[in-house]
């Protein structure tokens, strides 16, 4: 009998990031593949990936509407718990013989409450790393819920193990969102970034900077203030630029809010504002620009492999690795100019491997259809 | 303005361990106890705790009906799920300065993760121990939730500190339970107890053993299997016997059905089944009974500065810090029988200090006030 | 293509009343059954369908696990949210083509709004009755969120009618509930009723009285002294008793503690409590009794074919049609007693027909399969 | 002891509608206001009216956050579940001695089966009317689960009356939105219209029209459909128009689309977007403009008394009483072209007072504030 995997995507760039296991996942003589949809992945407002994933032959089993409009905390806390009230339903049906989950964003600790509590083994892609916001907290007791690990660097893997987990199931083979980065050759066209999202027309045969900016959990009442200095900072640099707007962490509302009233008033040109876009376009957008601002992991992430000259804004990313591409500044708008500035001039970097290992997602897959699975945890002492 | 220090009780046996501390908080001058109770704490069949607590001048502030009848898996989940958006009502509307949590009830990390996703500081004591059962997965995943750490003995601090915790936050003050346990003079009489429950009538001036056996959720489906092992082993030793019932984790529907089913069908003579005692009257029943069956905590930590001899049953306890008072054994009819014999025959031991130390919850209360608050997390490396 | 019905069961009586239709569901060629359980029907206190449903070809299709504990109106109304958000779940997935309700129960109005604000058509059976508690806003309330009716009584029908509802889409054919009665051969034993419950021993070849006392959630505060009048009433009668636990309302923990206290200090004799008996032993058991006492429905319909004489107590029943088979008194000790020794000496009344009539759940289960569906309602105004 | 009275609100509108009984509620001597917000009315993406409240002097006591993101049936149901459970919560803990809610909204059904669980005395305004969509059924449905009514015309209370409910409780004061009007003085300005909202700059002095289509639950497939029409008429018509959003009924995002589509790539010119507008500010609009067109309620309510012309499109208002400045037409481009301009063409009608009377918010309040109150509902069988 096929062992029934059971993967998890609360996100639009949470699926492009997994593109390659899922695919593999799907593939896999072993295995049994089971799609959940939740959170804002099925959301129109933020990127609904249900129908393009049914073009590539991946139709959901399960749907989950579980986000609570609001924005703040009161909502991301209450959006958790129906989450798990969810997600057991959901779990409780499939039966899997075992979730996957990626990551650290504040819904999917819904996921693994319901997965572990039901006594389904629990792998974690992502885990040990290091973050801002409410996300540092969440990855680490997502990890203490899980039974297998699988880091995308030797740092976290360490890590990983100092947390007591068992070292047999613990493995380091790279970040799968940069297997993807290597693996993708797609490439956007202005036809589809100026056919999408609302603005100025922008030519990305020219130099663009890309904008991703997301609240910070917890630093939500300043999130308005913050999202303001970039803004400042954008509009004075006056440079082609594709802004995406903020995820829905707590916070949001005050951002979009500061992003719209800029559109209204702030008569900014030469900005283009996008919702999301699908992954390949997504890569092929971020491989082509000049440089990359904000707080995004895709900057951390994604951008090291690329060479791509990252200002990385703030808290929300702090204690990850990261490599020479980034400049941190703060949440001050000369700061972020001046950053801006000094990236444009120097231009692409030489790529670094901080998080790439070839064969990914095949490796993942592998342990998935063949390790023996347990339930009950233990301690692991040795260290 | 004092702090506002908010507490949460979930279950009656909790109160008990609590009650120096929660006294201790009621106390300070520069602290506001906020109680929170929820979960069993205030269900009927399970202790309710309300009117005990306002008579001893302790009323609630807030109280969570959160669980789902059913006694499984799934039931189990969706009252955690259901509990993060109750306790989020809660804690948004008492806006404490910080949360202070217990152990590692399958419930409590809904309290844990409604207090982190509201940027409330959270304090837990007992973290870094280990058992079995998912409250393993749980307290873990509490520690990685919380910001102040009190554990209980010292392997649980270092356990604490190990999984990157802030040393400058993480004490050990030892065990409130013992501190109860060595403060408590309170005796039980016959009146009390055979006013109290169903069955036979025990004579408690005589030597009596005490059964305590709780569901292990990671074992659910030998649910029956175990309790009734148990019952057998009991019935055939013969002896006058208290027996609490079990606590509302998944499969205390098959636990409660085996003891019903021995009641009516098994003819049993010389036992007294009890749904739960206060506190006093509990640590009273514990201190002057011949020896304590199952598998509670209590076996562990209460009998351990008791001297008080323990037949610990399978592995809900499994990896605990005991002393040589405790006989562990499977869930085998003959093992629990030859056990009990032989803790009877052994009788009291020297009273450890494993988990004891004097000061506990004035030592907790002096830090909860006095503490630098903070809400972001970081890993702490230096280990 | 087959007309998909969904059938809601949400109490084991439900289930018995209903058994008939679900049958006849089950054997029309035209339909495609679906069954859900919910509530206390999947509780093993309150007599769990499940297993009985299997053996008898009725596997479900859906659980849902949703009754909040504490047994008061805080968690009557929490269930019923919780019901909702459940029941929508169920009824996206099963995409039935109508769903089928029942009667008035608090949790019972979740199924009902979860089907009428998804679109999907409603019928409702006994609608039109009015009665005591909240039961009464209940019924009319699904009514106006119903598209087809089966009242079980033309006076009922008439109601229906005057409340808005389009003529084509009310019938009366009769309550299913006594065609069961009619066409039921069982019989109980002493063996079964002593083997089940708890208490002495009953000798039902010789007279015996049944109680059935629920709470009345609309008096919920006289719970406890409604239920000690009863208990004293019967103690003092001291005849051969058979005695059914109380349903899940709210109230429900103060009867249970009244029961057992009762049980415990009362020292009761010639009493027997039962959780629940199947369909068919019910209905077996009550015809061969001498008296019915309490508030029961069971006491207004069953009873009516069964010319069995009735104790009616209280307001539970109120307004409902009712033969000259039930005796109307007060929560009152002398009252009780004294009705309940007249219906002694007067015996078994002539049958009549009130709710009766043959073939109603064939009717029932034709119109379903016939009747042409629709979504949106509209107030008929010809009445 | 003042008597505690709770007025819920859940959209900006209505706010908006029951602006003068608030104030009346709260001026009133013998009655203790308490304000609960929650749905839409908190949320800033469809008009938070909270600050606008606090300002006018009417701080909320609770706020619930229930609505589920996603625009659809299943979030429509789950919103009114998790409606239920949060309602619960603030009654619970206000413990008002009458509960206010007004018409017919889905999630209204959540304040309405909390209260009446509750046993809290349930006063209804604007019961008795007819419609289409879902709200057909919950407001129908509310009626049986309130205790107080207060309708908005005498064809609706004979309904309500119909329905069972005791004539000492029904009243037609006329409608409050209509007194609203009336005494409303208010006009906007252009700077107002023009600094809210995107889109072209409308001048208000010169003939404008507003539309305001909200999706119809009933037909939620068509909703896309539906919106293009009135687009596209619109955009044909050529005039000055203000355009309102749509409400968060299932649908929305369907018409959300619509509409953003129809922004970037219909290039439409003299059309400027709205999400909501203060009360006052509303009225004023309504007042100065040529022509009401959509589906909104104010076409039926408030246009009544102005005497506006109204092109209703669809079934959303199906079966309400309307005066002759009201022009019926499907969801047809050119109907409601042809409709707009025929209304253009006559102008302003005599006003009616079909649902006006004077006095509308004194009378309510002086019956809720002296009203005896009760609990158990009885059917009231004289008509």
């Amino acid at each position: 009998m096929k062992r029934k995997v059971c993967f998890v995507i609360t996100s639009n760039i949470h699926y492009a990031r997994n593109k390659l296991i899922i695919q593999e996942l799907k593939n896999h003589p072993d295995i049994q593949l089971q799609l959940v949809l939740g959170a804002s992945a099925i959301l129109p407002m933020h990127g609904d990936v249900t129908d393009i994933m049914a073009k590539e032959g991946l139709p959901y089993d399960e749907r989950i509407f579980m986000t609570l409009e609001g924005g703040n905390l009161v909502t991301m806390a209450k959006t958790t718990g129906l989450g798990i009230i969810e997600f057991t339903t959901v779990f409780d049906r499939l039966k899997p013989d075992v979730v996957v989950i990626r990551a650290d964003r504040f819904e999917m600790l819904a996921a693994a409450v319901a997965a572990a509590y039901l006594n389904i083994p629990l792998a974690h892609i992502e885990g040990g790393d290091i973050t801002g916001t409410i996300d540092e907290s969440v990855r680490h007791a997502i990890t203490k819920l899980s039974h297998i690990h699988f880091t995308t660097n030797e740092e976290s893997r360490e890590r990983v193990l100092r947390l007591g987990e068992n070292p047999d199931y613990v493995f380091n083979f790279g970040s799968p969102e940069l297997e993807f980065v290597a693996k993708n050759n797609f490439s956007v066209t202005n036809d589809l970034i100026n056919y999408l999202g609302v603005g100025d027309t922008i030519d990305i045969n020219k130099p663009y900077i890309i904008v991703m900016q997301h609240p910070v959990t917890t630093e939500v009442k300043d999130s308005r203030k913050q999202i303001d200095a970039t803004l400042q900072a954008i509009k004075e640099l006056n440079l082609p630029t594709i802004w995406f707007w903020p995820n829905v962490d707590a916070g949001t509302d005050e951002v979009s809010k500061g992003i719209r009233t800029f559109r209204e008033y702030g008569h900014p040109h030469n900005i283009r504002f996008l919702k999301s876009l699908p992954a390949e376009q997504f890569i092929g957008l971020l491989k082509s620009s000049a440089c990359l601002v904000g707080n995004s992991s895709a900057g951390i992430k994604e951008a090291s492999l690329m060479g791509l000259p990252v200002v990385n804004i703030g808290t929300r990313q702090h204690g990850r690795r990261r490599g020479s591409n980034v400049i941190d500044v703060d949440h001050n708008k000369e700061q972020i100019k001046s950053a801006v500035l000094r990236q444009l001039e120097h231009g692409r970097y030489q790529p670094n491997n901080l998080y790439y290992q070839p064969g990914t997602a095949k490796n993942i897959v592998d342990k998935l259809a063949s390790l023996k699975l347990y339930t009950q945890k233990h301690f692991h002492e040795s260290r």
